[in-house]
């Protein structure tokens, strides 16, 4: 269920290509406890700049985003123009500017078509409640091919409670970032500090673990709202209904994560990197990546090849320890790899890889963490995709 | 001119798909001070491993070399197929097994077929000199589409002396190696020390400033060859002829790596990505390379698409520091960007971008240093390149 409070707008702006919602709002009738986190790109967005510097206060109530135009490398320009958008919309709800939040996705460098944008801002407050979830979804995307949304409810001492995540991603998906745009929504009341720890430890397991071409986005954003409208006692991490809210924050943030890895551009195949036997998590998480973004262990995945060999190269380009002789690697059930050498069990493995969803096991064997990450295959389409993005 | 002493050599040893070359031998007529560089990728191939023990000793007198299957990942076997081959070659040559080096480059993982590679070894040294510097080339192919050869003349005192240098090498290209496979030789006799520094320098800014796809080889290895046969006095720094030679030796590592990169795997154009204004040279190679790796910029580059926000957002998150409102972004001579927002040439931009050699320069403007790396276009044809490699 949708989480209580929470209305939502959407209109088209013509700012993607007509025939398309482009401008959307999140709108909580109560004010609530907010936590983001953002990209850790050197260069940002305007909209994160300003939300990096809204989001100190730990409060929000409206969130209003477009997709189409990043606002990205517009220069003073771009950042007067996401204060407007955040400016009319606090205005036309009564608010405080300070509680508006404002997300963009699309081209980077274009400048906003803002007076479009400021023509469709009073239609969109006056449609409040018109628009569902799953239109605010769909007018966030841009080369996404399906809306990602998920859902959870959660009992809170004898209220249930609701959460709700949405968010875009196909393409400029990398680590050390909160994704392109995720937005989570819960009527449970949740302390502000505890909100911030847990999007930041569920955000490292999720949206910081997938990549779908090692691009780096420069307005990777994602937000929480908390506007306890159940009217529970404020959650801490003390309380407990609180090991039941995180649960579901990490399922959601890792379903979400796993939605934007599924639908990574031109890719037909979800694949699960894991390492294991690491000398430490970091360890684990860097081998990971490493063979996650490798193109040519991306296209062999494509291809149905269980070409073991680039596993093995990346891992070791990785930058850090690994003991061939040591290294096992599993195609789903199959092991094709045993102490560094070949198994022979080449078309095996090769029939895992037909399948939609590919797990890829890498036991170092050196020490006991382990490290997944979330990846897809790569295809002439993301090629084709990313040719002809701006025509 | 082909130094003086060097004779070629190649056989179908059935390594590759039938109907090409795939074992050939270089041989120098006299011992020669001999320098290398390898891969640091942690995972190396059993011919590097044995070759970084035989160069401890600063002299080799011939290379046996074979495409189609990489001995990496082959464990204790691979390790004795490599002996093996430089045993029998020697053998045959008459040197001491410790003069010849093997290299190896194809598939990673599969055991090489050593007994075919062992029966053709003795009718390889039977035919030394009946194949052409030409021929070799070819014979190292692997995905290459073009044989890879430079050659200059060098005044040396009263005497000429001659360095030729071929290479291979298209996809699984990438920094921090002296890529795939390169042979240069000499005529001319140089120091065994300035020999090791001449070819660490001259590596450092060319074959370690190309990418293809950012995966690094485990088979990546760079000899040199002076054989001295013009009879000159031994060349150190101090020689005055040494700036020549090191001059020619800097054209040929350099013009080879142009050829590489212009040989990527599904390659249309050549991509040089200049950053200059860095605080460091270190800096700049960093931004340099993570927008030669950026896949976005790639398929951009492919498109005709001057999408400058995908380089900046790989400025952004190369690790170093950057002003975006300092940057300045060039195709070519159209200035893209300025201070970090669009001057509003995309079309004039696009233009540049139908070229086959392409030219970006990205300006930091916060000190005075600058790299060049080289790189190509990313296009559906790598896709197919790399998701058949094995079938």
């Amino acid at each position: 269920m949708i989480p209580k409070g929470f209305l939502f707008s959407t209109v088209e702006a013509a700012i993607k290509k007509p025939g398309r919602k482009d401008l959307a709002l999140i709108y909580s009738e109560a004010e609530a406890n907010t936590a983001g986190m953002f990209t850790s790109n050197k260069v940002k967005a305007a909209p994160v700049k300003l939300d990096m510097k809204k989001i100190r206060s730990g409060r929000g109530q409206a969130i209003i985003v477009n997709s189409g135009n990043a606002n990205a490398c517009t220069g003073k320009k771009g950042m007067e123009d996401a204060v407007e958008m955040t400016r009319l919309a606090a205005r036309r709800l009564k608010i405080k500017p300070s509680l508006v939040y404002v997300c963009s996705t699309g081209v980077i460098g274009t400048p906003m078509p803002i007076d479009r944008i400021t023509a469709k801002i009073p239609g969109l407050m006056d449609d409040l409640g018109k628009s569902s979830i799953e239109d605010v979804a769909a007018a966030i995307m841009t080369t996404d091919t399906f809306p990602k949304i998920l859902m959870k409810k959660i009992r809170v001492g004898n209220k249930i409670g609701n959460i709700a995540g949405i968010c875009k991603g196909a393409g400029m998906i990398c680590p050390h970032m909160a994704t392109m745009l995720c937005f989570i929504m819960t009527d449970i009341s949740v302390n502000q500090q505890t909100l911030n720890r847990a999007l930041k430890d569920s955000v490292k397991k999720s949206f910081n673990r997938i990549t779908i071409d090692g691009d780096m986005s420069t307005n990777d954003t994602a937000l929480i709202m908390a506007n306890g409208m159940i009217g529970n006692d404020e959650l801490s991490e003390r309380s407990e209904a609180y090991a039941a809210f995180k649960k579901s924050l990490d399922e959601i943030t890792y379903g979400l994560s796993r939605l934007i890895a599924l639908d990574g551009e031109g890719a037909t195949k979800l694949v699960e990197i894991e390492v294991k036997g690491a000398k430490s998590e970091a360890d684990a998480e860097k081998a990971a990546f490493a063979v996650a973004n490798s193109s040519l262990v991306k296209t062999a995945i494509y291809g149905n090849d269980s070409n073991w060999g680039r596993i093995m190269a990346a891992v070791g380009y990785s930058g850090i320890n690994v003991k061939e002789e040591r290294v096992d690697i599993y195609f789903g059930r199959v092991k094709a790899v045993d102490k560094g050498i070949t198994t022979g069990r080449d078309i095996e493995a090769a029939k895992v890889l037909k399948g939609k969803n590919i797990n890829i096991v890498i036991d170092l064997h050196l020490g006991k963490y382990a490290a997944k990450v979330l990846t897809c295959d790569m295809t002439e389409e993301y090629i084709r995709v990313n040719a002809d993005y701006r025509t």
